[in-house]
C-alpha cells in the first residue's frame, strides 16, 4: 500500500507563481468602471500597490515568489497530499481518491496563501495598514495572521450578525493582533448611512466590503486586501495545484477528474490552473467546480459583466453572476454565498475549458461526516462540496468499474464551523432548489453595459 | 538557514513503543486496592482488555505496535518537529528552539495517539462499546475518533458545565459518531445518586469517572478507556519522543532540556521517556514538567498514596497529590487541573530525574500568543504551559549568552479553546498562588495506608 500522505520538501515550495493568462485560448475581458469604459491601472492605485495591480493585469507565464513570502509559506507548506485509503475502502471503489489538504495552515484554510502575499506587497509599498472585510472569518484570521508576520496593522470589518456569531473567529484575528470591526460601524461614512437608516442593522458582506474600501481608499498608509475573486488571488493560490503536480508524479500518477469548492473561485483557479495548461496541450483531463445549488453561479448564472460588490462600488468584471444583490440562503458554507465568480474561472468555463456542478446542501453533510469517520479530518462545510463530489464520482466509478483517480482540494479544517455539523446532525439542515423565475428575477437585475 | 519543519516518513513511524519502566532505577510502586491491599491484574479485567492490563503491569523495554494501529497513526503521523527560527528571531536569543506538534492530529491533541491503540486492543478482545469521561473535551474527541476507526460504539461522560460552555467539543464527538451524555446523568447509579441529591448539579471529573467506570463494570460487551495517568497510556505516547530523538538525529542536534505540558503526565511521560535512557547512561539533559501555579502538583504536593478520582473508587497509586478532593480554580488549561500525577512521573521526579516547574496562568498566556505571532500555530492553553517555560529558558541563554538546544512538546491546537484567549486578551484572566495553609489542608485528606 502506498503511503496516506505523499509529503515535500521545503526546497520543493514552488519558487514561482504560474499565470494562466499565459496559456489561456483568449485574453480575459477587460474590467470595466462604474461608468462602463476601461479601467486603468491607476484607478486601483489608490487601494492596491504597485505590484499587485501589475499582477492582477500580467500576461506573463510564471511570476516568482519573493523569498521573504516563501519563508512564512515554510511554517506549514507544502502541504500535504493524501491518499485517502480508508474512504475508498469504505465505499467499495477502484478508484483512487487523492486531496490536497490545506486545512494545515494555521489559519485552517487556503486563503492565507494569498494574504502572506499580499501581506509583503504591501509592506515593500510602505503601506502601514490594511483593511479588509470577512462573513465566514476564514479571510480576515489569514490577513490578521499575514499582518503578524509583517509588522502590518490589520483592520476587519467584520459582518455584525457574524461578529456575534462566530466568537472564536473574532478571538483568532484578536490573537494575532488584527482589529475586529462590527460592521456597519461609525468608523466610514458608509456604515453611518446604514446606521442612521437602521440602528440595528445586522450587516452585510456587501457593507463591510464598502466600509473596508472606503477606509483604504481615504488614508495613504492604508490599503485595502481581498481574499478571492481577482486574478492576483487566484496566481497565488497556484502553490496548490502546483505542489499536488509534483507528489503527484512522486507516486507515478495523474488525475483524470479534479474537483474544487468554487465560491470566489480561489479554490478552483489554485488547484486547476496548474494542470490547464496540460489540458490546453490535448492531456485528457475534466477540472470541475463544485457549487452549492443555493448559490447556483455557473450552472445556472449568466456570463455578464456585473459588479463585484452588492453596493456597486467596486469594477465590473465579466462573470457568470446571479445579480449583485441575489441574496442566498443562510447555508452553512458562507464562503461559497458569493453571488458571481473570478472573471478567469468564468471565462475559462465559457469556453468549455472547466466543467461546474451544483451539489446540495445535505449530500455535502453526509459526505463530510463519512469523511470524517474514514479520514479523520473534519472539512470546512465549503471543503464538503469537493468531498461531495469526489465521492459521487467514485461511486460512478464502482458502478462503471473505471480505476480513474480522483483529485480534489480539502480546503481546511471545520474547526470553526462545528455548529453547522450540530445543525445537520440534529436534522435542522435542508436543501434549497430555486425555481425558474427566481433565478430570472434576480438576473434581471444585471447592469446594462 | 534549516528547514522550519523536520518530516520523518510513515515508515519512520516508530514499529515499537518505549517502556520506561526498563530503565527505571527502581521498579515501579505497585498499585494497591481500596482495601490497602496489592492490586492484582484480575481486579482490572472488569474494565480492561488483557492487553492493556499486561502492558499495565509490564517491564519489558520494547513492546511492538500492531500494524493497525500504525496504518491509524499514518493519518497524521509521524508529527512534524518545527525549528521555530521566528520566535528565536523575536527572543533574540542565542538558543535553538525546536518543537514538537502534536496539533495536526484530527482530534487536535497528542490524545489520541493513546485512544486508538486503546481502542484496538478493546476491538481485538471482542468489545463492542467503550466508556469514557471528558472535561476540557480533548480524550473525549479523541476516543470518538479512535473509535470511529475500529467501528467501536463510544459513549463519553462529559462534565455538564463543559457540555454547556464547549459545545463545538461535543458537535466534534458526535460527528465521529460518539455518543454524549452530560453528566450526572440518570444512566448510572452514581449519577442518579448525585441527581437526587441535587438535581441542578453540574457535574465534575470525579463523578463522570465514576459514571463511565460503572457502566463499564456492568456491562461485559463494554470496556472502560483513560487517556492519561496510567503506565499504558504513557507508553502509548512515546511515540512523539521517539519521533523527535530521529527528527533531531536529522539535523544532528540533541537537546540540553525538554519541557512538556504537565497535568496527568502524559505529554512528559510521552516525550521525555525516550530520552531518560540517554540520561541514565549519562548523557546531561534536563527534562522538565511544566504545571500550573493553581495545581502545583509536583511542586508542592505529596508523595503518597492516593486514590486517582474524587470519589475515591480507582485503585490507589504512589503519585505526587494534593489529595484526591483537591479543587483547583477554574483555569483555562483544563488538561492540567488533575490532583494527582502519573506514578511513573512521579516517582521518577521523587528520584531526582525529572524536574518540575510551576508557571502562571498570565504568563503562559502571553507566551502563547507571542508563539501565535511568530510561528501562527495558537496552541492550547496547556501546551502554552511549555511555550512559556521554554521562552524563559530562551531568555536565560540571552542573558547568558549560552546557545542551548531547547525541545518542547506544543500538544494542540487552540482551536476549541479561544474564550479562554477572548477573556485572557479582555483583561478577565488572574494568577492564582496559594497560601501554605490551604495545600497543608489539602493534603491533610490523603488516605491513610
Amino acid at each position: 500500500m502506498t503511503d496516506t500522505k505523499i509529503l515535500l520538501d521545503e526546497s520543493e515550495i514552488p519558487t514561482h507563481w504560474y499565470n494562466v493568462v499565459a496559456d489561456m485560448p483568449n485574453p480575459p475581458a477587460p474590467y470595466l468602471g462604474p461608468d462602463g469604459q476601461l479601467l486603468t491601472p491607476d484607478a486601483m492605485q489608490a487601494i492596491f500597490p504597485p505590484a499587485i495591480i501589475e499582477q492582477e493585469m500580467s500576461s506573463q507565464r510564471w511570476i516568482e515568489i519573493p523569498n521573504e513570502v516563501r519563508e512564512i509559506l515554510r511554517l506549514w507548506r507544502p502541504a500535504p497530499l493524501y491518499r485517502a485509503h480508508r474512504l475508498e475502502q469504505a465505499l467499495g471503489t477502484p478508484a483512487k481518491i487523492y486531496f490536497k489538504y490545506e486545512g494545515v495552515s494555521p489559519a485552517g484554510s487556503h486563503k492565507v496563501n494569498s494574504a502572506v502575499a499580499q501581506a509583503w506587497y504591501n509592506r515593500e509599498a510602505g503601506i502601514k495598514r490594511l483593511t479588509t472585510e470577512t462573513g465566514a472569518g476564514q479571510w480576515g484570521s489569514s490577513l490578521s495572521l499575514a499582518g503578524s508576520m509583517f509588522g502590518l496593522q490589520v483592520r476587519i470589518y467584520m459582518v455584525k450578525v457574524s461578529h456575534g456569531q462566530k466568537p472564536f473567529r473574532r478571538s483568532m484575528m484578536q490573537t494575532w493582533g488584527g482589529e475586529v470591526i462590527p460592521s456597519p460601524s461609525m468608523h466610514t461614512e458608509a456604515g453611518r448611512r446604514v446606521l442612521a437608516a437602521d440602528p440595528d442593522n445586522q450587516g452585510s458582506l456587501g457593507t463591510a466590503i464598502s466600509e473596508a474600501v472606503e477606509e483604504a481608499a481615504s488614508r495613504s498608509d492604508t490599503n485595502y486586501a481581498l481574499g478571492s475573486v481577482l486574478n492576483h488571488v487566484l496566481l497565488h493560490q497556484t502553490v496548490i495545484g502546483l505542489e499536488a503536480k509534483k507528489q503527484l508524479e512522486k507516486v507515478g500518477d495523474y488525475p483524470d477528474v479534479i474537483f474544487a469548492p468554487c465560491g470566489g473561485g480561489s479554490n478552483v483557479g489554485g488547484m486547476m490552473f496548474p494542470f490547464l495548461a496540460d489540458k490546453a496541450a490535448g492531456r485528457d483531463i475534466r477540472l470541475v467546480a463544485v457549487e452549492p445549488d443555493s448559490c447556483p453561479t455557473l450552472t445556472r448564472g449568466h456570463y455578464a459583466y456585473d459588479f463585484g460588490d452588492v453596493a456597486g462600488l467596486t469594477p465590473m468584471m465579466k462573470m457568470y453572476t446571479l445579480g449583485h444583490d441575489f441574496m442566498p440562503p443562510g447555508i452553512h458554507a458562507g464562503g461559497l454565498r458569493y453571488h458571481g465568480d473570478s472573471a478567469l474561472v468564468s471565462q475559462l468555463y465559457h469556453e468549455g475549458i472547466l466543467e461546474a456542478v451544483a451539489v446540495p446542501q445535505l449530500g455535502t453533510f453526509e459526505s463530510g461526516v463519512l469523511f470524517s469517520k474514514t479520514m479523520g479530518i473534519i472539512p470546512a462545510p465549503e471543503s464538503n462540496h469537493a468531498v461531495h463530489a469526489a465521492i459521487q464520482e467514485a461511486l460512478r466509478c464502482k458502478e462503471s468499474g473505471e480505476a480513474k483517480t480522483i483529485l480534489f482540494t480539502l480546503s481546511g479544517h471545520g474547526h470553526f464551523d462545528m455548529a453547522s455539523y450540530d445543525k445537520y446532525l440534529a436534522g435542522e439542515l435542508q436543501n434549497y432548489s430555486y425555481p425558474d423565475e427566481a433565478i430570472r428575477a434576480a438576473l434581471a437585475t444585471l447592469p446594462k453595459v
